[in-house]
């Protein structure tokens, strides 16, 4: 939890509807039954934090113990259920929203796996795994190789970056309310500069024969 | 484990058995070799219990720790190998028998949860879980998207049911070996009934046009 | 950790960055993006250990907590992502190599088991999880049904029987530097044999009829 951050709780709860927002549109997609539907909003909105909690130890993990949070990401996935349509057209709003919940995400898992006692790159770690981790068991679930691997859009950097910034900042003593909300900006900033201006990681390998 | 219930641990062997039958039934059908029959008979017969076990910190989870529970996956996996063309004839009596181990799974996962002081709402996950935990790893090692998120039969919904209902016992000290064991048998009633009269979830949304 | 054995942390680091090879090739193939090869070299060379961890309670796993051993993840990746065509034409010696993390790893696995008071069969299946783990979580990680379960090659097998060897060289105790060298070059041995003379696990089941 960031500190003395009254809104924390409360832009936690956005960010697991958000990510469970994408969870269940995949299933939506998939032609999953409206249980999968809630299933993969669950597993998109608080599966990052599940792989956080199993690593540093923390169990039960939030992602089954905690109504708050489960229940935010079944109304998630409810509401893609039954108003699929308009939802897609407001894609491009979620995916805005999507890079919001990534930046907050890395930084509550990073805060958390250092308050663990976890060493600084495994903070980090646990700090990724938070942010991008629901991406990941939602693609798995559905049948695809998860997104975050191959389709070069920087959306694990973002999240790798600020995860070290915060890990930095609490081994210089500096991890504070403003420090934290600027970290994350930060991420969110350049995951939507990233979009914006299509910035990409480097590709795939090529044959230096497939460019002549 | 459930009090006072002698037959108990025959149960739970009888349900690793039918499930581990299920997982290497799966095996079979995608040609996989005779070790890799044995892995998805243990997958399936324990994997629900070993993703509890791991949310609980129950470690080292039953799942590779207990010989009987191991072995009789086991014998399950090569049994599949062996008399392929004889079990599947008997295919209708393993989807029963399997509505059975989904009925004492949640139960006897969700009474665990309880045991180890998890909250109510992480005691029913961990339950439902253990019932069809092992299902999804089973289709997700074969390269399956899990059955029980898109294929509407009442699968998950029963377990559910069935571990709220433990849930709320456990709450009310009314939890004994009388009213456990009509847990078991109210959800394996459900399931089997879903089977019987095809009652399903409601399915995949439906683009309006698409009914015209 | 094998005692008195000064080589080990070196060979330990060898095993990750031949398993990170491997886990990174598969990247290549399938177009993922530099993220992604660096992702699917941790994921081969350390993902072993980390179920290992995660089953014994061993928190934060070394996989997210020891800098050398994912620095030399990393490294692999990059490696393979930069110069892909080289290391192709040295696939043998890539395949052989990866014997050899087999057999360390299922050696360093067990033990590991055993120091955190695992019984004897938990210690078996965590160390075969850290000698084969890491391959499972590649070919899940890049959509491929393991190949480990269905290629009938002999590699599950000869990290079993090590396993059985290190507990049983534990329960006798008559564990030591000399007794587990010997079991790892046991493993290698077997391991390197089956793939020159083409040992097979028994295959997949075939109907009587298509022998005709």
């Amino acid at each position: 939890m960031l500190p003395d951050l009254p809104l924390e709780p409360v832009l936690e709860l956005v960010g697991v509807f958000v990510s469970g927002l994408s969870g269940a549109l995949a299933a939506v997609r998939k032609q999953f039954d409206v249980f999968g539907v809630v299933v993969l909003a669950w597993a998109a909105g608080l599966g990052g934090g599940l792989l956080r909690d199993v690593f540093l130890g923390a169990v039960p993990p939030v992602g089954i113990s905690d109504w708050r949070l489960i229940g935010t990401a079944a109304v998630a996935g409810l509401t893609m259920y039954f108003f699929h349509p308009s939802l897609v057209r407001a894609r491009r709003a979620i995916v805005v929203l999507d890079a919001g919940a990534l930046a907050l995400f890395t930084v509550v898992g990073t805060v958390k796996g250092l308050e663990y006692g976890a060493v600084p790159v495994a903070a980090v770690f646990v700090g990724v795994f938070t942010g991008v981790g629901g991406g990941v068991l939602r693609d798995l679930l559905t049948g695809e190789v998860p997104v975050v691997l191959h389709h070069r859009q920087l959306y694990a950097i973002p999240s790798l970056l600020g995860a070290v910034a915060i890990a930095g900042l609490w081994a210089l003593e500096a991890y504070t309310t403003v420090t934290s909300l600027l970290v994350v900006v930060a991420v969110f900033a350049v995951r939507v500069l990233a979009l914006q201006f299509r910035l990409n990681a480097p590709g795939p390998w090529r044959e230096p024969t497939s460019r002549g």
